[in-house]
């Protein structure tokens, strides 16, 4: 048998499920004479009203917005079914905008939809804030930020080490004998942000293993999608002296990078070795499978959750904090260990 | 030059940000002096409080709920996107909750969730839900529906024949030739809903064609996830008698037989035709490429959001619509048309 809904209550009591939601958030419009039958009836079938309607009366909405640049981005969909796992689990219902990294919009997600929605906190994946933004917040409302914008921020924040992890998927690239190794997800005149900090990581790796980096091999990438990472490498095979391997900022660039290198007849691994990043599901189901940089996303969730369930419960009004997960390399078909020896890098 | 922001005003007039919104919103929480202050600076910057604003005033939050299964099914996210621009462009604001089919999420979010945030309206791909739940919805909360589920359950509904399209797509895969046709997907027992009509229509393609139906082919799937679809061909695969097509009730189970099929050394679509449902973007990116039933995505989050303003904006109280969108069968190269001629059905 399962525990009595507002529902069950309003049958009961023959009232609608209106008026017994009124009678739970304790509004005047109710009757007394009808307050107390629903009362009884509530009593009766010990019916405990759901987390949110308790939580309304205690001025907490129990409720986090969460808000992401692309939903149709696997890692931002699997990111957020994390997060919402771990809230619903501490009671919080996520509710989730999508901003298109639209400035604007993710501005008013943290003003006046934050007002409107009496939202207890935020969870930003921001492309396009600024600092200065965030001072402009609803006040007091508690902020975690995601990814790699907005470091020093004036709000709690979470990431990985992107230059690490990408000095890493080009390390293995090296390792494997890989010595025209292309980027492609650059973001040209960019000093902050993912393609900033991955470029980094980059040239670290070369340069930790004497190769000379050739700059015509930095590819930008409007966006992070299948259709760009195509283009790219489209345009990469189009050289007289194409790449032996790429690097690509995200796995849907990488995928889209692939599927052109196999249409044109190359065999991956053996004539081109391909990385991504994000470790989304795709890319275990991909032939070949995706070597990746893999975020830890679980850790992540729990991260961002717990962190901001802090500022909201405990009140935790401390100096914001710079919390690193891990990440780790996962080698897989489309660039495996050492597939290669080269005699004259 | 950008319009002036809320930001720009509170700078202006030497205030909080809250405070204007509290103008904006006429909370008589703001001194009179005060106000005066705001209200010459919105006039003189040409301030235009954003829709939310205004119509918190007129008693509309020009929010929409959109409640969805799992947004890391790539199909949700798409649809998610498409309806997120359309309500955009209409003025409004659309947040998303996630339920994993959670009969009990579904239901909060139409009834104490669509108080507690002031919905306007919700739209919902139920998995779960009963037209029971239904009735018992916020009084007067306009309401949508979108999928397999809940035909005649007292809301509108967007929906495509599946029937037809299921049916197409097994004829497609007759008419290369193929006999021996796997549906992987199935709900045992289901006789409603998404599993039950594509099984009808792939049934009624069969019996056109003269085949007799093996039920052996007929594969369940507790999800649609590739992990799914990877198990279910692994199964087929290990019989004696293995299908030469496979008809997948979503592009996710597809691309997991599609990976196995590969793995296993078939080569696709020689030995093994594919054929998914949804064209989600990971499809026209495999290797090979997924043939597959394509709803009109565009249109389906069009009729959704404007049927559902309909009710909103004009007070529409009609009897419930069911609205059908069209589809077509995309033909790439995991089956093609007509690829393999056989003499003996």
């Amino acid at each position: 048998m399962s525990a009595p809904t507002l529902r069950d209550v309003a049958r009961h009591a023959g009232v609608s499920v209106r008026t017994v939601s009124n009678v739970v958030n304790n509004y005047a419009v109710v009757a007394a004479t009808t307050r107390a039958r629903v009362q009884a009836s509530i009593d009766l079938l010990g019916y405990r009203p759901n987390l949110l309607a308790r939580h309304l009366k205690q001025g907490r909405s129990r409720i986090i917005g969460l808000v992401v640049p692309e939903l149709d981005v696997p890692y931002f969909a699997e990111l957020a079914r994390l997060i919402i796992a771990r809230a619903r689990a501490r009671g919080y219902t996520v509710l989730i905008d999508q901003t298109d990294g639209d400035a604007r919009r993710e501005r008013e997600l943290i003003t006046e939809h934050a007002y409107a929605l009496s939202f207890d906190g935020v969870i930003v994946s921001p492309l396009a804030l600024t600092a200065d933004d965030l001072r402009e917040r609803r006040s007091g409302l508690p902020l975690l930020l995601l990814g790699e914008k907005l470091f020093g921020g004036g709000a709690d924040h979470v990431a990985i080490d992107n230059v690490g992890a990408a000095r890493e998927a080009t390390a293995h690239l090296l390792a494997a004998g890989r010595r025209r190794i292309a980027a492609i997800g650059v973001q040209p005149g960019a000093v902050t942000g993912t393609a900033a900090l991955r470029v980094q990581g980059y040239r670290l790796a070369l340069a930790e293993a004497g190769v000379e980096p050739d700059e015509s091999l930095l590819v930008p990438a409007a966006r992070y999608h299948r259709a760009n990472g195509a283009a790219a490498m489209a345009g990469l095979l189009d050289r007289p002296d194409p790449p032996d391997a790429v690097f690509c900022f995200n796995d849907l660039l990488a995928l889209g990078a692939l599927r052109v290198a196999l249409t044109r007849g190359l065999r991956v691994p053996q004539d081109l070795a391909v990385v991504g990043f994000d470790d989304i599901e795709d890319g275990r189901y991909s032939t070949p499978t995706l070597t990746t940089v893999a975020p830890d996303k679980e850790l992540l969730a729990r991260h961002a959750v717990e962190q901001l369930l802090g500022r909201i419960e405990d009140g935790d009004t401390g100096d914001p904090l710079e919390l690193r997960t891990p990440y780790r390399l996962i080698v897989r078909e489309s660039a495996p260990r050492g597939s290669r020896r080269v005699g004259h890098p």
